[in-house]
C-alpha cells in the first residue's frame, strides 16, 4: 500500500519561528514615514502593540512560539503532508510531486497562523478590540476566529460589494462571532468623505485599511491587525515551512523546487523561508519559486521601489515591487492575490536573486486546480491553483527531459467558498488578462516622490 | 499544554468494519417485494452489483476492508479526535465531552467512507456507470469523486430546486467529474410522466431516487448507489466508531454516552454500532443516542412497521420507522435528516431498546452549533448540530448534578456549504417545527396494505 500522507507527530511540532531576517546579505530596507524619512519603530505604536512592533523590526533567527498559541496550534497542526501519487501518475511524469495542505485549519487556510499569535499578542500587551480589512474574507475570517478564542473582540471592515455578493464568509465572521462592516461606512472620516462624494461606493481594499486604521489609532484599546505582507506575519508562516522539513525528512526525501502563490508574501514566505535558511547554513539549495497572476505581475513586471501599502496611502512606505498603490486589481478570483505590491522580504531576496518568480494566466490556474482535484481529491483555493499550474508545468518538464525531481508545493487553504469561481471555469466563462506594460510603466510617474 | 487532539497512527487504521447483524438478538427483519413476500437478494441485482448485494445480506462480523479502499482511505484516515477543552470550559461542565471529526474528508463529510467502497465493489464487477440521487449533494458529491478515483462514470440525478438554489455543491460534483442532471429530466420514463402531468415540477428525494434506479434498471453496464439507509452503508460507515474505540484507548478513557444525528442511519450506525459490540460481547455498555429533528422525528414518534425506501414506492420495503412514504420533509436545513424512514437495523435496535433516540428543534440545534464554533472553531454541519445538542443539554444536565461522565458525539462534516442556514439563523430568521402527530396518525393508514 503506496503511502501518501506523511503526518508530523504532535509533539515535533516547531517551538519556534524562523526569522530570515537574520539570514540576509543585506539588513532589511526600513520603512519610510510621509516624509520620506526612516521611520521610527514607536511610530508604529497608534496602530500595532508593542510586543508587534518588536517582532515586526527583530532580526533575531529563531522566535519562541508561546504555549498559548500552540496550545491553539495543535488543534489542526502539523498539517499533513501528501506524497502526490495518484496526480503524477495522471500525468505520467518521472518527478515526485509533495504538498503541504494548510486548508484542514478551521478557518480553511494558512491565514490562522498569524491570527492566532496577533490575537495573543495584542491580549498580552492589554488590546480589546482589533480591527482589520478584508477582501473575499479569508483574513477577516481568521481574526475573528482568533479573536473569539483570546476574548477580543473583532471589526472588519468589509469591501462592500465583497460584502453584499459573498455572503458566505461575512456569515461566517459573524458565526464566530466578529463584527462586519460593509466599507466605506459612515464611522470613519475616510469613510464619510467617500460617501459624500459618492454615495454608492463599492469600497476597495484600500478604503478598507484606510478605514481599519483610522479607527485603530482613534483608540487607546483597539489596534490594527494585518494578513499578510508585514514582516511578523511572514514570521508566523514559518510554521508551515518548519513542518514540511521534517516530514520530508520522516520519508529520506528533500524538494528540488517549491512553488508558492505570491499575494502580499506570507504564503510564500511561510514555506519557502525556512528552506532558504538551509542554503544560508551551506546547505542544499532548493529553488524558491513564488507563482503570481498576469493580471498582477508585481514581481515579475514591477518596479523596486519605496511605495505605499495601500491606496489612499495612509501606511508607511516600505521598499517592494510594486505595480502602484493606485492599482486598480482586474477582476480575477484568485482575491488573495490581488495586491499591487509584496512583502519587502520577499522582494529584496528576488531582488537579490535569492528567489524566483513566474507568471500565470488564469483559465491555466483552473485546469490545473480541477486536475489536482480528480486526481487528489481536495478542491484547491484558487490562489493555491497558481502553485498547482506552476508545479504541473515544471513535472511535465521533467517528463520530458526524464528528470526525476523533487517537487513541493504548498495549497494554501481549499476552495469550498470559491466554487462560483469554479463554476465559471467549467462554464467557459473565465478570461485571462494580461496586466499591460504601459499601465506598469505609467505607475512609476506616480510612486510617491518623497522616497525617491 | 493541554491536548486537545487524539490522533491514531496510520498503522492502526482498521482493516475490517463491524458489521452488526452478527450481534443482534434477533435477525435482520428482511426486505419484502411489492407483492409483500420475502425477496429473495438476486432480486436486487437489476440495481445492485452482486459482491454489493452478498454484503448487503451478510450476517458476518468483521468484513476485510480492501487494500485499494484503505490506500484511498489513508488521504483523510484516521479522522482526528478531539476533547472539547474549550467547549467543557465555556459550559462550566465537570463532564468531558469528546468528539470525531469526518468533515477533514475531501468531500467534507462521513459520507465519502461509503462513496469508496461502493465504487470500489462496483468497478471490482466491472460496472462502468452509477446513478444515483442527490437533494443537498452531500451524497452526489462524495460519489462523483469516488467514481473518479475508481474511473467509472457517475450521473447524480440532483432535486431540481435544489440544483437551482444551490449551485456549490453542484460545481463540487461537476469539479470531480460527476455529471449532474436537475431532477425530473426527460430521460426517464418516472421524469417524462411528472413533467407531462406538470412542467414546472420543482423535483422531490423520491423523485430522484425513481430515475436513479429506473436508469440503473434499464442498462446492463449501469447499477444504482444509495448513500445511507441500507446494511452495507452503514457497515462502511463503522470505521468511524472502530477508530474512535481505539483513540479512546489511547487516552485511557471510555464514553458513557454516544450522540450522532439520524436520518437515514448511516451516520448514526457508524459511529455507535462498534460500540455496541462491546456491549454484545459483556463489556460496558454505552448509552448510544440517536438525534433527530423534531421536525422529522421518524424514530420518536414514527410507526414501526414495512415501508418503502422511496416516495413513489420503487423500492422493496422494509421493516422501519417511518412517518409514511409520502411525508413531505418541512424545509429544515438539516437536508440529511429531511427523510421519513430509518435504516432497518437502527430500526430493529431501537424498537428492541438497544439504543435511545430523541428529537431536538431546529433552532436550538443552531445555538449549540454556534456555540461549539466559538469554543472549537470548526463550523458543523446543520446535521452535526443535532449531535451537538443533544451532548450539550446532557453536559448542562451533569453541571447540575455533578457528575461526570464521559460524552462522545460524531462531528460528521463542516458547514461550508451551509452558511446560508448559519446566516438565517443569525439573523433570527429560523423557526421550528414539530411535525404534528394527527399527520403522523394519517400517515398509518397509507402504508402499504401488502405488507400488513
Amino acid at each position: 500500500m503506496k503511502q501518501t500522507k506523511i503526518l508530523l507527530p504532535e509533539t515535533e511540532m516547531p517551538t519556534q519561528w524562523y526569522n530570515v531576517a537574520a539570514d540576509l546579505n543585506n539588513p532589511p530596507a526600513p520603512p519610510l514615514g510621509p516624509d520620506g524619512k526612516v521611520m521610527d519603530p514607536s511610530a508604529m505604536s497608534a496602530i500595532f502593540a508593542d510586543n508587534i512592533i518588536e517582532q515586526e523590526v527583530s532580526t533575531q533567527r529563531w522566535i519562541d512560539i508561546p504555549e498559548a498559541v500552540r496550545e491553539i496550534y495543535q488543534q489542526w497542526r502539523p498539517t499533513p503532508m501528501f506524497r502526490a501519487h495518484r496526480l503524477e501518475e495522471a500525468l505520467g511524469t518521472p518527478a515526485k510531486i509533495y504538498y503541504k495542505y494548510e486548508g484542514i485549519s478551521p478557518a480553511g487556510s494558512h491565514k490562522l497562523n498569524s491570527a492566532i499569535p496577533q490575537a495573543y499578542y495584542n491580549k498580552m500587551a492589554g488590546i480589546t478590540r482589533l480591527t482589520t480589512e478584508t477582501g473575499a474574507g479569508q483574513w477577516g475570517s481568521s481574526l475573528s476566529l482568533a479573536g473569539q478564542m483570546f476574548g477580543i473582540d473583532v471589526r472588519v471592515y468589509m469591501v462592500k460589494v465583497s460584502f453584499q455578493q459573498k455572503p458566505f464568509r461575512r456569515s461566517m465572521m459573524q458565526t464566530w462571532g466578529g463584527e462586519v462592516l460593509a466599507s466605506p461606512t459612515d464611522l470613519t472620516e475616510t469613510g464619510r468623505k467617500i460617501l459624500a462624494q459618492d454615495p454608492d461606493n463599492q469600497g476597495s481594499l484600500g478604503i478598507a485599511i484606510s478605514e481599519a486604521v483610522e479607527e485603530a489609532a482613534s483608540r487607546e484599546d483597539t489596534k490594527y491587525s494585518l494578513g499578510s505582507v508585514l514582516n511578523h506575519v511572514l514570521l508566523h508562516q514559518t510554521i508551515i515551512g518548519l513542518e514540511a522539513k521534517k516530514q520530508f525528512a520522516m520519508v529520506g526525501d528533500s524538494p528540488d523546487m517549491i512553488f508558492a502563490p505570491c499575494g502580499g508574501g506570507s504564503n510564500f514566505g511561510g514555506v519557502a523561508f525556512p528552506f532558504f535558511a538551509d542554503a544560508a547554513a551551506g546547505g542544499k539549495q532548493a529553488r524558491l519559486v513564488a507563482v503570481e497572476p498576469t493580471s498582477c505581475p508585481s514581481l515579475t513586471k514591477g518596479h523596486y521601489a519605496y511605495d505605499f501599502g495601500d491606496t489612499e496611502g495612509h501606511t508607511p512606505m516600505t521598499l517592494q515591487y510594486t505595480l502602484g498603490h493606485d492599482f486598480m486589481p482586474p477582476g480575477i478570483h484568485a482575491g488573495g492575490l490581488r495586491y499591487h505590491g509584496a512583502s519587502s522580504l520577499v522582494s529584496q531576496m528576488y531582488h537579490e536573486k535569492l528567489i524566483e518568480a513566474v507568471a500565470v494566466p488564469q483559465v491555466a490556474t483552473f485546469d490545473a486546480g480541477v486536475q489536482f482535484a480528480r486526481a487528489e481529491g481536495i478542491i484547491p483555493a484558487p490562489e493555491s491553483n497558481h502553485a498547482i499550474r506552476a508545479c504541473i508545468d515544471e513535472a511535465l518538464r521533467c517528463k520530458e527531459s526524464g528528470e526525476q525531481k523533487t517537487l513541493f508545493f504548498n495549497l494554501s487553504g481549499h476552495g469550498h467558498f470559491d466554487m462560483v469561481s469554479y463554476d465559471k471555469y467549467l462554464n467557459k466563462e473565465l478570461e485571462d488578462y494580461d496586466y499591460p506594460q504601459s499601465e506598469i510603466d505609467a505607475a512609476l510617474e506616480r510612486l510617491p516622490k518623497t522616497a525617491l
